[in-house]
């Protein structure tokens, strides 16, 4: 047990922020599971690990550093910290969009906890790409990997302008407002970009624009709208279900 | 601006807790758009009310009491408290189940945003019933009522031995399973019960017994599973898009 120095601590720390996260070119990952998934999957991407129970990974030749639950409490970003913290690399994903199949596009979602969900359903639903504004929320915040659980690390996400990446698109573009047609009823194509809008304000003008096929969740009850996760998943559901039926 | 006694401000912030708001009866609704809601749509609910803004509601015979920011920060449970807050009186839903529709089920749903979540899709898709195991988060959190958007008053919310309930249920009973049929393709009744699981375990093993139509969403990725509340979002549209169509 080496003990983790004030410097160590604060810079582990200093990774809960985006600027520094962006400066260094790091995130954190927490949580036994999802930090062995890391080192499973990715083992390239893991530079430091740090456990509070001792456990060694085939592939990751690098010393798993045992530390205290008092210090895991001290460099987490959770409120109940689960055994181990892993500092990654972030990947450069900042190439051209090239999915082959549906690809989902966020403009302006703000919620750390809905952008994590709507990763972890598209990466149910087998989505490989998200385009999202530069205002969307950061998917290294510690909130969307937790959210995320662990998907996050096998999607290909892009921040760009969002305007002008459909502004270039060929695909078909659908959006999720509430004027749109009845997604029940009509047919939806394989490949295309689906875009879902901030929490409170939808999506914007500017995007709205490139929209040429507006879909809607029909309501049945008095809630005046879906939470953006929800309405994310639902909507692939029903994109999903007609590639084996119809 | 009279000024909140400290004892008054303790008061408020004690219906944080469960136990202080089973005891008293009363719970807390914030935010400007939600307690004008209530002052509309349930006045005979609201037992106080506080703002940073004054204003008067034609059914609401008290006072607005009006207080500054730092006050309301103070009987706040949010982090960024939004201009009202309201004591309200709970209502007694502990009667028995008289749905004419489909019925949801929640078997330990434990996070707060979850629950939130799910009963703002369920009022959404039309569901006036939902019946809870007795460790199910309470309606009356703070998180979920936020989360919600205030669909928790529209909605008939029972907690109660949920074994015991669906001991006694002629209805069909479906359940969200791994192991479920594929719901793309089956037809499902207009009339039943829809049981959602535990955010980490699922459905307890003594619930599961009274599942006679295990249902499952086929997943296309890597994710090992959805969110609840995705995942009964997405149910609940299964079963209405079938209600106009089929």
């Amino acid at each position: 047990m080496s003990g983790l120095s004030k410097n160590k601590i604060k810079w582990i720390r200093s990774l809960q922020l985006k600027k520094n996260r962006d400066d260094l070119g790091l995130f954190l990952v927490e949580g036994e599971k999802m930090v062995a998934e890391a080192l499973r999957d990715f083992p390239e991407m893991v530079e430091e690990v740090y456990s509070t129970t001792d456990f060694t990974f085939p592939k990751f030749n690098k010393k798993v550093e045992l530390i205290t639950k008092i210090e895991l409490s001290q460099i987490s970003a959770l409120k109940t910290p689960n055994k181990s913290l892993a500092i990654l690399k972030k990947v450069n994903n900042k190439e051209s969009v090239k999915s082959k199949g549906l690809i989902l596009a966020l403009d302006g979602v703000q919620d750390p906890g809905n952008m994590g969900t709507i990763l972890r359903t598209a990466d149910w639903f087998g989505i490989d790409t998200v385009v999202c504004s530069e205002d969307t929320a950061d998917i290294y915040n510690p909130k969307v990997i937790q959210a995320s659980m662990g998907s996050m690390l096998r999607m290909n996400v892009i921040y760009t302008s969002l305007e002008n990446y459909l502004a270039t698109c060929e695909l078909p573009i659908f959006g999720a407002l509430l004027e749109g047609e009845n997604v029940y009823g009509r047919s939806l194509e394989k490949i295309g970009v689906l875009v879902m809008g901030n929490e409170g304000k939808g999506i914007r003008p500017n995007i709205k624009t490139y929209i040429n096929t507006p879909i809607h969740i029909p309501g049945f009850g008095k809630a005046e709208s879906l939470n953006v996760a929800v309405a994310t998943g639902i909507l692939l559901s029903e994109f999903k279900r007609r590639e084996g039926q119809c």
